[in-house]
């Protein structure tokens, strides 16, 4: 991989989100059938929707900069994935359990908005502005994502915590 | 690993943190002596020694808690080292690089604010104030760097797209 320019480290980085929302493409049915709490399920199935098109606008930038989406395995969302499977694995309360997926999900969200924070920057350095409104659309929709999980974790931990 | 309580699970979670920043404490050096940018370097070196007060904060609160840190290994944040450790090996234009390192540290920063954000919710609701207090204190100093980072990138990345 050449790394002399700043679109060689954007396609770099594109590459990582590539490899990394198919990754949360696999692990969110697992994540939908492990959720007890219906509210939980519908937003892990939300997302799951959400993904698909990010994914497909990820494949429009691609074609846009003629480049190959190939060649990269995001090993940051592998470890994250491998977490939430330990996690999953665990013989916890169902509540307990609700709580620790939102977490699993939230530590998805936070790796997603850091890449896709750097390429809608540089794509934006680059004058490419149809690629950052494309990213920023993405990034706008794991920042709410991420903040649904959040009010999601205050009344699903405070389940959590009665139960205990 | 028992998970009947939020407690229990808030344990899990500070045992990664754990992992994750002792992880990033080896990692660190590594990338402050990658830099090249003099403002990127000190930024880097602060965070380091940020980063011995996060740990030093987390043996205060496993005290408290009683528990032990032991018994976890992040791999979430094995995955996000391992990633930055791919992208120093790459044969890059100095500027190019630094961009590439204020992006692996955003990740580094987003999987900590996802983490220190859930177990700062679970102290709170479970009425631990000191420690929810002293995680929160943790938080605010990852996102202050998260938008340092963000600042710098806009200069360096200018720089780098300049010089591409």
């Amino acid at each position: 991989m050449e790394m002399q320019s700043l679109q060689d480290l954007m396609i770099d980085e594109l590459r990582d989100l590539y490899s990394a929302e198919n990754q949360i493409l696999k692990a969110l049915p697992k994540m939908i059938k492990k959720a007890t709490a219906p509210e939980l399920k519908q937003g892990f199935e939300k997302h799951l929707r959400e993904t698909e098109g990010h994914v497909e606008r990820l494949d429009k930038i691609f074609q846009q900069l003629d480049a190959s989406h190939r060649g990269k395995k995001c090993k940051g969302m592998e470890g994250i994935i491998e977490d939430g499977k330990e996690l999953m694995e665990e013989d916890a309360d169902p509540e307990v359990m609700d709580a620790g997926l939102i977490g699993a999900a939230q530590h998805v969200e936070h790796y997603e908005m850091a890449g896709y924070g750097c390429v809608r920057t540089y794509s934006e350095l680059l004058g490419l502005s149809d690629v950052a409104k494309l990213l920023q659309k993405t990034l706008d929709e794991e920042k709410a994502t991420d903040q649904k999980l959040t009010e999601l974790s205050r009344q699903i931990n405070v389940k959590a915590e009665k139960a205990a």
